[in-house]
């Protein structure tokens, strides 16, 4: 396999990216075995602390499983969520019969970034509560989520223990704040260091970025979320319809 | 700035995740000056040769522009895309005001791989057509195309210059094939080797993955695709109700 000789990306990572489009394609699927470590090297014609490298990264982004003195296995697939509704992580979680938990970072008073102040239209460098938790789907993390809310009611939210209340519980049950619809932004980025770090991956893996900004009765913004989601955990699912004629068509 | 030991990513690629988060986080805006390579070299504590690194791979990746004797600067943004209707590539760009053009990379007469067998209801194995294209915006690549067809309409279209004609519009209004609805699968990919060389990126970079099945009257599948982005072009948005009882609300 000839790869690119003007490619900067270390060897390791190019016979990554080849083994997680192979994982991808359905060429290895879920439960086949990886070839041996031999037929790597002559496959990809590397040394053996690359193709080590590149099975240890696969591993760590829960791709493949290694067994000792078993092999390397190729293991579940990604999370298929559907996002057709605004729904929060506990939610979504359970209607797919995963056990969800948080772990709850810290939470701070800060000055808005400027995304969180638009959203929130509040005046740039107002106060906002920041939460920032990691989501978990089987004791497996998920997402890092960073929560900003109004001072006023995110100084209520955090009286409470976060990791085990929805923050949409809390604001639709308890603090009478029920949500209406949200805008989401959706995009592909590489993870910086500190979302890496609290996904157990590598920094530069592939995060499913979802900024989504909840809204309440009178249109009135309520809670504006970061959601990173580890992009080899979880694939999201929509039906669109071609036309406008009929708004509720397609949608589920 | 400290780095995570463990991090076993090169320093350049750290650096160059640093700077894209500052550019994403808006604390490099658009239009702004990139810091100098001493100031880098003395904030990160590492090399020249490490930042000029991080910095061809920025403007690589359309980030940053650098302007020989004046320096670096941060490019514009992310093009904005809603994501509320079957639209095709065409009529998307044309919808921000932007040039669509398109470059035929092949097309030829394939084994259907799994996903596309199955999309498009097909027995394993079955030829099918693929169609591979490069989409571009104002004349910078956008996204590398899959396009999968049944092998009677497949012949059909390829007849056509595919580099001028969208082939939502040819099924339409020359193939007697109306588009009803699609259901899309979301993802967050590192660009696979060949997906890199068709955008001019390199290869691990994030992509944002579409893979689309569109249906014709009857929920004929007639055109399954993948849909490689490149995931610092491009954003999607949508809006999402909270409630299923009014099924038309709040989609646009």
């Amino acid at each position: 396999m000839i790869f690119n000789p003007d490619d900067v990306t270390p060897l390791y990572a190019q016979v990554e990216t080849r083994l997680t489009s192979a994982i991808a394609d359905g060429v290895l699927p879920v439960g086949a075995q990886l070839p041996p470590e031999d037929e790597l090297i002559a496959e990809f014609g590397v040394s053996r602390t690359t193709i080590r490298t590149a099975i240890q990264n696969l591993a760590r982004r829960g791709l493949v499983e290694i067994r000792r003195g078993k092999g390397t296995f190729v293991t579940t697939p990604k999370i298929t969520q559907e996002l057709t509704m605004l729904t929060g992580f506990v939610e979504d979680m359970e209607a797919l019969g995963r056990k969800a938990s948080a772990r709850l970072l810290d939470h701070a008073e800060v000055p808005a970034p400027e995304a969180a102040a638009t959203a929130l239209r509040l005046d740039p460098g107002s106060l906002v509560m920041r939460i920032r938790r990691v989501r978990l789907a089987d004791a497996k993390p998920i997402s890092f989520d960073e929560t900003y809310l109004p001072l006023e009611l995110g100084r209520k939210v955090v009286g409470n223990d976060l990791s085990s209340q929805p923050i949409f519980t809390l604001l639709e049950q308890k603090y009478d704040t029920p949500l209406i619809e949200a805008e989401y932004r959706l995009e592909a980025v590489a993870a910086e260091p500190m979302v890496a770090q609290a996904l157990g991956i590598a920094a530069g893996n592939p995060i499913f970025l979802i900024e989504r900004t909840s809204y309440s009765t009178g249109h009135r913004p309520v809670d504006h979320e970061k959601l990173y989601y580890n992009g080899d955990q979880i694939r999201f699912t929509t039906r669109l319809a071609r036309r406008p004629t009929n708004p509720g068509r397609g949608f589920r």
